[in-house]
């Protein structure tokens, strides 16, 4: 044995192949090292030879220590600053078995549904609790916060509205942070929106959609239905945001006439976190549905019949629209949305109705108390959980008082104070705020204070899973039986090109779940964020030295919202030119779908550059267009290396021409994990980037998020960052993107931990192995499989593409089948059919081990033997095992079977771990089924009856 | 929906069935409430109608705040103490993915082997990990801890030696508390010990065993080859206490001549936790595997042939061989094996033998540097980690001073200080010490000190399985493989009579991992474990007050242990009585076997008296043998309600009668959990008794331990309880039967939150719902399956016999073959054959919900059915779905079936879960070809190839 193993270092347990491994890998590819493999693939056009100025690597005890210091800098103190996030109790078998269990929080986005089943039911929860509770139709799983899920039914507003007014109305009771990304996504879009108070002023004549908070802001509860029906007497469309809990007390927003919903479903158990992550929602009336954004669930059938989840209406979204899509979110909150749907089961529908009428207890014994005492006036009589007192001059001082005692009040304004009650609001909290007042004294009981004509009558929640589950135990096994269904990072590889599916290590996760870092309200006082505010600056520090950018802004929740950010900054930098005019975005024609989605609402048009026969972007063509569009060029968008998965030498050039005609270059960082520690987008001509930090950087995919979408600019970008959204946005600045200043902040702590952890030549280390190891399996699978684009002598990047075309066109087999038939291997599928059709490609990352790796590649080998089997004629193309993959347990143990190959075939093909298969819960999925026949709510249990 | 349900209310979750369910459950056994039905079954003479004097119920909330207040309190210091307890690094994946994770945590004791792979595989990587690293050829899996491992090895050698002398002879640099466990255990059974300073004293001319240190107390590395040469030439056997990191880099003991190695296996990766739980470990040389105490796991075969594992020689065990028995221990520390074994394999050889060369490093500089200060001596030249340092006079202003800087020493005595390194110690550490000393500055490097002739030269973890999982993803999958192939409660019911397979929340479980209960040394400053002493005083009142008893000590860290304790504390009382002659131990013939091994251990003659029919004490006899050992009576030790699970009307008799003949009375409290708030042990007539932590209190069974059996007693037996073990037992006392005084109190904050939480109106509900369960269960099965014995009105307590004997004679099938279908259907096993031959305990418990209980119940009537079919030679009886149960999901997929019934009665028997059947991963295993063939350490890899 040999002692050079050093069991302390980080790098040496996230990178999946030892030492000894990477050089049989380098040597089956043809090299003597990895440098010198890298070396060759990388184009010195854009290589950077320095040291990463980032602190040395430490072991995951000591970044922990330095984690807990951080925290300790945090104050945990009791919030009643409301504002659409609120104190929760997380049950602790949600906590343990959702948030902290690899089986949820490693699982990609369910794009192969048959292995998703499990997420997939759990989302279907979701939009069951969501439609249920709004009394609207159909629910999407999910927004990424409450601001941003507004902002889009601003926008379905407008593209369904009879109106052609340019108006968007509204509430003045709207939250201030709702209100600012409201309009910083207006404004590009030409939207004017009109903020008015609804008990002072009539509607305008003529407007598309009003927006109403429901209870409001200052914690009011209106009735709104004539409102509404005027609105609609006008052709707008009503969009209601409303608090779900507050919805089990009171009348929905469908019972009120509101065509759209929208909101958060932070309360339903998920964390605060400083602002996030959460799920945020979105529900439309009946004849919406289709023009409802994000990511929506619905019911379909598998080759059995059997009733079978999958992502619904997957054709409205910017993937296939790209710049006709009417949105550019693709990422959702996944990972809470299934904690929030998970509340909602653990508690029932009486359960949760029973929280609701404690919280309004609670702040209609405040309510009570506070009247009593002088100079103190409850403004409004009718309240959920939230309550507006006028004390005049005095507000700053009360609310002091109230900190000092552990508990932190809404600041409105030095008249006013805001106070919200939540689940965890006990007497004694209540007793510490009359106290802060100068009060005394809290009554036992108090009478509702909302409107007898909002006592909401309807029932929710009347699907049996929301009555079933209610003891922990029983709990605890649905959570099992739901991720068993599941194939995670924590079964095997999930191969999947552009999406870095990496380790995601505990030692980056832990800290996340701690209270210093879980508990604090986006809008605490900042000396109470001390330790985030250091982690944040390190962290945006680090990424600008890593991509080489003079600045980062992590405000950005998505890779979407980073992007729309990103070509924000280039839109305000172009307009303080007074370059109003520069409107055109160049986009090639192999980007993500997302780009021309971003560049449409922020504004752009979009212009499509050819690619050429090597995937490589058509310089020429590029010429082309810049000369055609050369005084209204604003940009160009480009992924660096391309989604071809190639490092293109033509970038440096592209760059140049680009800044030549006065355009910005924007480089989608979606492909960082190629470059890190070998080169800079910053460096080598960009201008700005957004990155995915649930990519490279570690953050877990969740099933389908959390994402992260940092936004990087250089210098003269740096004035258009996001700005705070509870600061309205100065002339000429951007304002803000996201709910929250920082975002989803209560999740850096793992890109924070893993960059703390792997240090300069950790991140090296890693760039090195997922290039090799790229270059290792497009070397085992040439032969197999043509590997459709390379760079330098042959070599690819991070990932590859296998061109089955060929075998396609010869055999009829599709890369629908082999994805399909790489379940019953036992591997989640590559991506299909992305850049190109027809297509596999492959991203190993540099986490999975040389076992794993080669175990994937005899499984891609062995599905080629059967193809050539069907090629052969041995067996028939619609009778094989990969036209009937997946195979599930159920289908093998059949007392029939017909088939033209053994069931052990079918069951166990070689390598097959015969003591721990993973089975798929259903066949292979219609989804254009379910697309005709739209079911997205929770079928009845009798569905899946035999 | 109603509003009654309260999500806050504990209870509420922890018990299943909610008050609906319970109605209808009520109303099958024909009572028209719980409380009605528990005045019937209860019988008036136990009966204890007070209200529990314990606080009220708090949530889940306010408990784990009132943990934090307690952990508090508790300092976290850096423990330097040593003595066998070490500061160690839990991997992240380990520590969320075994201690965290219900797959883990939640398993039962392997004794259904077919569903218990997972386990059984990382017990026997810790086997053969033991075995390795002490040279020695068996090992077993596991023993309680370093000190009662020991003892055991003291009996071992007793019964293994060719000497006929009573001499134990224990070396001077043994740990103080396994020298007084050592004296504990000698003391009934009339050993002499004898400590020698083996450097200074002769070896006495016979002695049948021989107990060496390795590394000493004191720090000291000797070569012990010529003095084990010696003791083998006087007959005697040699025990080596070994460090297993230190055997990394030193000559194994059984490289050096032992027989036995011993020791703890706590610093490879489980946490200190104030003394526990840990895994002790017990090696011997060949020849004396069938000769080895506890749980040994071994490698046998399947139906089909392949190798499977599990646990052997179970006929040496005490549940069988009862007062023949040698040793009395069952619970092992399986959780904690599990992690030491990871840990292994996560580091690997050579992970781990750098560990041990930086330990030693951190030893040698520290070394070093104290050498160079005044007045300061390092005692031995030859260490591995730990320094024995001499400063006369000065240790305790040292060890004050050290403790200012957030260290704690060891203080030998006045002139000496002990300081340990371990893998947590860095140079930051070494200079707050040497500072302590006076003293500054480290030496950069240091040559290593110990003997050239002990260096070690074997290879140790050759197996694949220790150089295969190093990186976190192949970890992280490797123990998901592994508890995938396993049933633990997180899939299902576990419906083990005698056993209270309950839930094990979240909430009980999330404290046991702060730094603050799980970080401390037992041996620390009291005043740092203030929390602690809070906690645990509180607890054992707590227990007090539900048992009636007065005083209760749970240092006793498994049942057998706390069994032990009691009787020890017995046969204290009748010496300091001058009653000597009082060794007859009554026990009845359906009691645990572990009881009549107890007895023996404490120095007790086994008289058993026999049961009646109705499997009631046989008052009878019972007189007939108070009569024959009036005089010499010690005690009786019966199980309450009894092994057959009925509430006998007798107990109070009894214990009257033994009373009257001067006998004390031991109720053993395994079946606690169907008197908690309705009888109290300590009030209907016993004196003492054990509780099982593990069963009634929610520790969770971890996969066969850890077991917490704090002992119980009135006032006059109090004096008698088990001592500090740091502390020589005074003339009379009792010494301590477990390493550290507060025995694994790590995990006492379970059993604090669950008593904490349930409060006197959620215990006796869950009492209620135990009963009123078993009583369900047997009202739906009695139809189906004789249930064997009853009690008033036909009821039963908190579980039920069902007797399969009469079918066994008609049909031929086995309880085996329900049990093994069982799995077929989704089920663990209920206990088999114990108390009575040829029949089912069943133990519902109060957890689970009516929905899972009818689940089992159909599942047994169905089984019925098939017997039915078998009955009606239908099925022949060797090729039913009985006799060939389990099934594995390779048998019923195979391309051959030529079985008598077909594949999906095989596969999914009705009210099977389609889409997420737990498979078992191999068929019914021959344990008896294994015990023939013993194989205890890992098979090469090629054994499972096809």
């Amino acid at each position: 044995m040999t002692a050079t193993f050093d069991p302390d270092l980080f790098a040496s347990r996230h990178i999946g192949p030892n030492a000894a491994e990477q050089r049989r890998m380098v040597e089956t590819i043809g090299y003597g090292s990895v440098e010198e493999l890298m070396d060759v693939a990388i184009p010195e056009v854009i290589r950077w030879h320095g040291t990463l100025d980032l602190p040395a690597a430490v072991t995951e005890a000591e970044a922990l220590a330095e984690l807990r210091a951080l925290a300790a800098r945090n104050t945990v103190a009791t919030s009643m600053i409301g504002l659409g996030y609120h104190g929760t109790h997380t049950p602790g078998v949600i906590l343990r078995n959702v948030l902290e269990n690899p089986a949820w929080y490693t699982a990609y986005t369910p794009y192969q549904p048959e292995i998703s089943q499990g997420r997939l039911e759990a989302l279907l929860n979701f939009q069951t609790m969501v439609a249920d509770l709004t009394g609207l139709t159909t629910a999407n799983a999910s927004m990424l916060d409450e601001a941003t899920a507004v902002a889009e039914a601003m926008t379905l507003a407008r593209r369904s509205s009879r109106s052609k007014s340019s108006v968007y109305v509204v509430d003045a009771e709207t939250l201030p942070q709702s209100l600012n990304v409201i309009l910083t996504r207006a404004e590009p879009l030409g939207i004017e929106v009109r903020v008015v108070d609804l008990t002072a002023e009539e509607l305008p004549a003529e407007f598309f959609g009003l927006h109403l908070q429901y209870p409001g802001a200052s914690g009011v509860i209106r009735d709104d239905a004539a409102l509404i029906e005027t609105a609609h007497a006008r052709g707008a469309l009503v969009t209601v945001a409303a608090d779900l809990l507050a919805l089990t007390l009171l009348r929905s927003p469908g019972e009120i006439g509101a065509d759209i919903a929208a909101g958060t479903t932070q309360r339903f158990g998920v964390p605060m976190g400083f602002g996030g992550p959460h799920a945020g929602y979105l529900a439309v009336r009946s004849g919406l549905e289709r023009s409802l954004p994000g990511r929506l669930v619905g019911v379909s059938k598998d080759a059995d019949g059997a009733p079978a989840y999958r992502l619904a209406l997957q054709t409205r979204e910017q993937h296939i629209r790209r710049e006709k899509a009417t949105s550019n979110i693709c990422t959702a909150q996944v990972l809470l949305a299934v904690m929030a749907s998970m509340y909602a089961v653990y508690h029932g529908p009486a359960g949760l109705q029973s929280i609701a009428r404690r919280v309004h207890l609670r702040a209609s014994q405040l309510a009570t108390a506070l009247r009593e005492i002088d100079g103190v006036e409850v403004v409004h009589e009718d309240f959920f959980d939230t309550l507006l007192v006028r004390v005049p001059a005095k507000a700053v001082d009360i609310a002091l008082a109230a900190e000092r005692s552990g508990i932190n009040l809404r600041r409105v304004d030095a008249d006013h104070l805001g106070i919200a009650c939540d689940e965890t609001t006990t007497v004694a909290h209540l007793e510490a705020v009359v106290a802060a007042f100068g009060g005394t004294g809290i009554p036992d009981g108090a009478a509702a204070a909302f409107p007898e004509a909002l006592v909401r009558t309807s029932e929710y929640l009347t699907h049996p899973v929301f009555s079933s589950h209610h003891s922990e135990t029983a709990m605890l096994r649905y959570l099992r039986r739901l991720s068993d269904m599941d194939y995670a990072l924590d079964r095997g590889m999930i191969p999947l090109g552009s999406c870095t599916m990496k380790l995601n290590a505990t030692a980056e996760m832990e800290a996340i779940t701690w209270p210093e870092f879980s508990q604090l309200h986006p809008f605490a006082p900042a000396a109470q964020a001390a330790g985030y505010e250091q982690l944040i600056g390190q962290l945006e520090g680090w990424l600008a030295e890593v991509t080489g950018y003079d600045k980062v802004s992590v405000q950005p929740n998505a890779g979407s919202q980073g992007e729309l950010a990103g070509l924000l900054a280039i839109r305000g930098y172009h307009l303080a030119n007074g370059d109003a005019r520069r409107t055109v975005c160049l986009i090639p024609s192999s980007a993500h779908g997302t780009n021309a989605a971003s560049a449409v609402m922020a504004g752009m048009k979009v212009v499509v550059v050819a690619s050429q026969d090597d995937g490589t972007v058509d310089l020429a063509d590029l010429d082309r267009k810049i000369e055609q569009h050369r005084d209204s060029l604003a940009a160009i968008m480009v992924t660096y290396p391309s989604t071809h998965g190639v490092y293109e030498t033509g970038i440096a050039a592209l760059c140049a021409k680009v800044h030549e005609a006065g355009g910005q270059v924007y480089v989608d960082g979606a492909n960082l994990n190629a470059l890190v520690g070998f080169a800079k987008p910053g460096k080598f001509g960009a201008d700005v980037s957004h990155l995915n930090l649930h990519k490279t950087f570690c953050i877990p995919h969740g099933g389908g998020g959390p994402g992260v979408g940092p936004v990087a600019v250089r210098e003269h970008l740096a004035p258009y960052l996001p700005g705070d959204p509870l600061v309205p946005a100065a002339e000429g600045a951007v304002g803000a993107v996201s709910a929250a200043n920082h975002g989803s902040a209560g999740i850096l702590p793992i890109p924070w931990a893993y960059l703390r952890m792997m240090g300069p030549d950790g991140l090296v280390a890693a760039t090195g192995a997922a290039v090799l190891a790229a270059n290792y399996v497009a070397a085992r699978l040439r032969n197999h499989y043509p590997v459709l684009y390379a760079g330098n002598k042959g070599l690819v990047a991070h990932e590859c593409i296998l061109d089955l075309r060929p075998l396609t066109k010869a055999t009829g087999v599709t890369v629908d089948d082999v994805a399909k038939r790489l379940i019953d291997y036992g591997f989640h599928a590559p991506t299909m059919s992305f850049p190109v059709a027809g297509t596999l490609m492959v991203e190993p990352t540099e986490s999975e081990d040389l076992a794993e790796l080669d175990r994937f590649c005899d499984a891609m080998i062995a599905i080629r033997e059967e193809i050539a089997r069907v090629e052969a004629g041995e067996w028939p193309l619609a009778d094989s095992p990969l036209s009937n993959a997946p195979h599930t347990a159920a289908s093998v143990s059949a007392d029939e079977w017909a088939h033209a190959y053994p069931r052990s075939v079918a069951a166990f093909p070689p390598g097959v771990d015969r003591a721990a298969k993973y089975w798929p819960p259903v066949r292979r999925i219609d989804g254009a089924f379910g697309d005709r026949n739209l079911v997205c709510s929770c079928p009845a249990p009798e569905a899946f009856e035999d």
